[in-house]
């Protein structure tokens, strides 16, 4: 398999979180998104959204879309399984994904902030502020979730799916100086998932294209 | 079950879509987002995010996240599927659903669209313009990939997964006036879906209440 990615990319990371979890091996190919790589060569070809990550298997399928990689990656591989068995269980999960990775993420991503301040021709801080209320409104919903839900990982005792999207999303807020006092349980999680190999060694310092 | 919903919110009519697939009864409960019923009453203590649909179980557990709720449809109403067999299949039809689900909707959504006229101070035509380019922007990869995988509908001749996103996001899309004549394969699915009851009976002009 090969992931066509980008260190910085929080979807990128979900899905190499989930391959190092499942304990899958991949070549690894940059997509450098600052310097507009997704537009160029092979990869803008095939993946006409210039998004990543995508995956390409060995019979030449390419996958798309983290969330949906994900849940192949599970669908393949069960062992260790990146979501519960109980069908509740399941849906519990991965709607506390689905915050992060349709409530949070689509809206800080790097093209939208590039709409907001090239088209809409917003000053840096109002886009800071922008990325900044996303984060706050999600997490909030995430660290009430855990509540009901967290172990040493957001599900229980093994790191899944909704940590797979946590500690990305963390790393986003950090990286931005979101204010995080609001959420302990979040905060908790993630030092307990950067413990984790499976977490440290795909951070994004740690990826071969890491600035 | 009780379906918390609203006849205008397209992530609500794809659940009430896949209700429909599968033939499944349930009673419809009203949350008017325009008139800010998601932030009062029992509704809002139990989703503290605040989103429709929020689908209330008989045994008292709530599930939210359309697309976590249509899994949890799939898996424990597995006939008729949402989702093929095939792993690649199911990945394929997974990444098409989230261009929609992950890519266009949550850029749209009224919270965002109130936050850019509100917080950032807007005015109405940039707006639209920023509604219109994320729905121009996800629905010309949709059509792109539906090139790979359509029959009567998104993936194939039965109605799926892909279709319950599709349907909602197209009336968005005309709802805003989006140019549509760049994507002739989802105005083709789309009819095609209307003409079948899952769709029809859900529609939002057809909710007790649509307005």
């Amino acid at each position: 398999m090969k992931l066509y990615n980008y260190f910085r990319s929080s979807a990128s990371w979900r899905v190499r979180i989930g391959l190092a979890l499942k304990g899958l091996d991949y070549d690894y190919a940059a997509i450098h998104l600052a310097k507009n790589e997704q537009f160029a060569g092979a990869f803008a070809q095939q993946q006409v959204s210039h998004l990543v990550p995508a995956l390409a298997l060995d019979d030449g399928t390419w996958l798309s879309q983290s969330m949906a990689i994900l849940e192949y990656l599970d669908e393949t591989h069960p062992e260790p399984p990146l979501l519960p068995r109980d069908a509740d269980d399941r849906a519990t999960v991965r709607a506390m994904s689905a915050v992060i990775g349709c409530d949070i993420h689509p809206l800080n991503n790097l093209r939208v902030l590039r709409y907001l301040k090239t088209d809409l021709g917003q000053p840096q801080d109002t886009v800071d502020r922008w990325y900044r209320h996303w984060i706050a409104t999600g997490l909030a919903i995430v660290e009430q979730r855990l509540a009901a839900t967290a172990g040493t990982f957001c599900f229980g005792d093994t790191p899944g799916l909704a940590d797979c999207l946590l500690v990305p999303q963390v790393y986003n807020a950090e990286r931005f100086d979101c204010p995080m006092e609001a959420f302990p349980t979040v905060l908790r999680i993630n030092a307990a998932c950067l413990a984790h190999p499976a977490f440290s060694h795909t951070h994004p310092s740690a990826c071969p294209d890491a600035a």
